[in-house]
Formats: structure tokens, sequence, C-alpha cells
């Protein structure tokens, strides 16, 4: 079933061990939207500017996400320049420009309102609320946030937690929203919040899945990182994998506890692809098998026998 | 079959958030030993000085631990003292005192050659290859180091590593002794160096195992760690892992590459179970009823169904 994702769709300056990238294609709706493509469709809600042309929606158009809520505006697109020469799990960011984001008023388009799965890309959480409220009897609502939105905009943030089904984020911002240094404490802090199941991305060491269906019926899964030769540039590993994650649920008949445990690995696979080569190349070159294959490694690698 | 265990039987003071303890029983081939004993005969090699009593020996004895290669001698045992308090992950050493250990000469008692497995802790490789010449015959050798060995004492390590056949480092010093900020190339790197099993510990998730049957035959398995609600003590848990991930190797008839897959879960459990209390407290208590159970839900954390 379709999923609507909104987020920033983006051009990105990226500087890592392995080289340079002048803006390229990226944002988190981006990202997410491509790696959940190989899964189901996916409709994006997002603003760009000007500097946003027949190449940049070609990306989406080969991989057939439909983009009649991506609106066009004056001005610029949303910009972002980072490295990572000191630290591969952590960008150091250089500028962040929101442009035509800053008057960003989403506007769902009538042809996305039968999707039943939503996706609250990082953005400013007063959008994704309101994406969420003109979205009401969607299935399943899933969602993703940053430090930022977390220290300065708490109480917004609150709000649309309320609304979520699913959160992923990573350690540090569970531990910040959580208020505990341990990860179990801070992660039933977060669930408290909202969102009944909670997924912790742990960069190069995976991810854990922590779900509460009831208070007495709770449960956990961790999936360790696929081992890569070369991480190229690590930037929007946590959208695809959310966009793995997310676009695998959207694409059952029915949403099984063992489904949550595959939903984690096809994350996986779609966050260790994102990182092998910049920006959004690897995943425009990727096929439905080879994620099969790296599902197959990740099982390999993590099953007794 | 019986292990027989070099490397530090000391008193360690510990500061954690959990608190503070004087002076507890500690050392590397203390939480080794008692780790393995819950699956294997062990026999330890070590030195003590006049402040090693009736108290300290009952420790091993309750776990039926062979100390007569325990050389008792005047002075004061080997001690250290370091904190937890900024980060649970890595410990900050106040004081290391060798103490008897400066003068140690390691002597193999006749009782203890037909030892099958050989574990060299963490102690002066000089000491390491000591004792790996005076047991030539024996079926496995692993062993443990740690960064001032590897940056201030290279010689002398590269010479025990050409002797051993399985390594256990944690990931810091995987990139350091191979050079590269790569794990999955630092891996090889120390491969090349002598051992062909390799178990990398990452502390809070968990632990990674290169292993190379020949230059064709590679295989990895990745172990996340268990979930605590709350982390006493790390203290001797990297030794309390080996202890369980040797133990159990030591103890089957056969040694399979799936042996390896289990091995690293008993690791696993040990690890998180010496972290539970101050030094040895949580492993003294112990029962294998409650390794299995740890086993179990180390199985239902990481396995798709």
């Amino acid at each position: 079933m379709a999923i609507t994702v909104v987020g920033s769709v983006a051009f990105d300056s990226i500087e890592t061990p392995a080289g340079k990238r002048e803006r390229c294609l990226g944002g988190a709706a981006t990202h997410f939207s491509l790696a959940a493509s190989f899964f189901t469709d996916v409709r994006v809600i997002a603003v760009v500017g000007e500097d946003f042309g027949k190449r940049q929606e070609a990306v989406f158009q080969a991989r057939k996400i439909d983009t009649q809520g991506i609106e066009h505006t004056a001005g610029k697109s949303f910009f972002w320049e980072g490295s990572y020469l000191e630290n591969l799990n952590e960008a150091k960011t250089h500028a962040t420009e929101l442009n035509v984001f800053a008057t960003f008023s989403p506007k769902i388009p009538d042809v996305y309102r039968d999707s039943q799965f939503l996706f609250l890309a990082n953005i400013d959480p007063v959008l994704q609320r309101r994406v969420r409220e003109q979205m009401p009897d969607v299935k399943l609502v899933a969602g993703d946030t940053m430090n930022y939105w977390i220290n300065d905009h708490r109480p917004a943030l609150l709000e649309v937690l309320k609304g979520l089904d699913i959160l992923l984020i990573n350690d540090t911002e569970t531990r910040i929203l959580g208020g505990n240094s341990n990860l179990v404490k801070a992660a039933k802090a977060v669930q408290a919040m909202g969102p009944k199941t909670l997924v912790v991305k742990h960069g190069e060491y995976g991810a854990t899945l922590f779900q509460s269906a009831s208070a007495e019926s709770e449960s956990t899964f961790r999936v360790p990182a696929l081992l890569l030769e070369e991480i190229v540039d690590p930037t929007g590993a946590g959208d695809s994998f959310a966009g793995g994650f997310f676009g695998y649920l959207a694409s059952l008949p029915e949403i099984t506890p063992a489904a949550y445990r595959r939903a984690m690995f096809y994350g996986s696979v779609m966050g260790s692809y994102a990182c092998e080569r910049f920006g959004t190349e690897r995943i425009q070159a990727l096929s439905r098998e080879e994620i099969e294959v790296r599902f197959n490694l990740l099982h390999e690698l993590t099953h007794l026998a």
C-alpha cells in the first residue's frame, strides 16, 4: 500500500575521506523515497526552488515515485553542507539554508489521500504535525527527528510524538529525548510519549527495535550492521534505513511481530547500500535482487545456523 | 578439556556511577577463570603477594579452579584503580601497580601440562610468550592484549601473535594494531599477523567474529550485546566474554564453525552478567541455568523467527 512522505528535498555539499560532492541531490524525503520505492508506491510532499530541475525530477521518475506533492516555488531549494572528515559516524554541519522551506505550508494532493502509510521525515515538527492532521485516517504513522528539534523545539515535537506509531532516531537522540543515559530506560521513556515502536539506530553498530504492544507485552530485537570495506558517504543512511524498514512494512497484507524483525533487516540493508557511494548514487543504481542478496548476507552474519 | 590461563590476579579499586569498591578481587585471569569454569576445568598461572589470603583463594575454590600455578611471594599483589564516571564503555585508570608481577617468571606446574587449551590473558607479551613456549603442544591458543602493549611493546606483541589461533581485542585496539580506520580492513591486517580467528569486542554494541580458514574461505559473525537496564561495573566484562567464549569451545569434543558462533553467544552472555554487580560478585553468584536463560534471550533478541 502507498506511503506518503513529507520532508526535505534538498541539495547537499558533502566532504568525506573518500572525496567531495557539490550540490548533489539529497534531503531526508529524497533518501527515504528512493529506498522505500523498492518495496511499495511512494508519494512525496515537499517544496523545491528554481534550482530543482528536470535532472533531479528524473531521479524520482526512474523509481516511479509520485512527485505531484512537490511544490515548485520561487527561490532556492533547501541546502545542506557537511563533512565527515574526523568521524564517519557523525556529520559536522557547515551550513544549513532552509530557503523555500522557511515559508512552506504543506498541502496534500487529493490523489495522495488514500495512502494508508505516512512517514514524517526529519523537518520542523510544526510541519510534521500539520501533515499528520490532514491525514487522520492512515493505518500506520512513522517519523524521524533530530537533536535540534529535541533540544530547542520540544513542546512541538512532543505533540508530534503523540500521533506516531513508530519513531526512528539514533542513540544520542534517544538518550536526550528520554532523559536517561541507559538506553533501555531512555527507550521506555520515549515510548511513553506516544510511539509504541521505537527504532534506535546505532550507526556502524546496527539498530535496536523496542516494542511495547501493552504494559505486559514488550519485545526487543537487535540487528548489527553489515560490514563494509569502504564507507564512501554516510549521508542519508538513516533515511534509507527508514525507507527500507517502513517500505517493507507497507508492502505487506498483514503486519505481524515477525514482519517488524524482517523490516529491521531491510532497513539495515538499505542503510548499508546508501553508504557505498555519494548521496543517492548507489540507491539509484540498485536492483531488487541486490537487496535480497544482502538480506541473506545479514541472515548469515547474525544467525547461529 | 582443561584450559590453562596466564594473566593477572589482582586487587581493584573501582568507582562507577553505581558506587565504589575498594580492593575487590580482580585481574584478567580471575575474571576469565570464573567465567570459563562454568564450561570446563580451568588452571591458573599467576603470582600474588601476601595480601592474597584465604578469602580470595576461596573464590577460586568455590568454582573448582585449579590454583596450584598461582605463586605466592613476598610483597603486594597487582593493584589497579579506575573509574567509569563519564563513560561506562571505557575505564579511566588512576593507578596501576605491578608489584609482584614486576619480577614474575611464570612456571607451569606438571599437572597443568596435559591442558589442550591455553589462554594468554592481558599481561606483558614477554610473559605471554614464555608461557606459550612452555606449552608447545596445546590444541588451541587464544589471547588478549591492550593499547599499552600495542603502542609501546609492538615487537614483543607481534611475536606472541604469531603463536595465537584466536585474538580477542576491542574496536580501537583492532584499528590501531591493524593500522586502518576501517574495521574490516584492520581485521584482515591483524589476521595476517597470526591469529586466523579475531574477535572484536564493541562494548555495549556486542562483538564481531572474523575468521579466515584459508585465503578463499572467510566468514564473519556479529552478535549484538544483551540489553541491560542497569550497568553497575563493566570491569572484567571483556575477560568474562573471553572466558565464556573459550570455555565453551574447550568443552566441545569437536570445534566446528557453528561452535564458534555459539561461543560468541556464550561470551556475550558472560560479559553481560559480569556488568551487573561490582568485580566478580555477579559471576560468583551465577548458575549454569541462568547462563542458558540468557543464551535463549540472546537468540530471541537476534533471530528473525
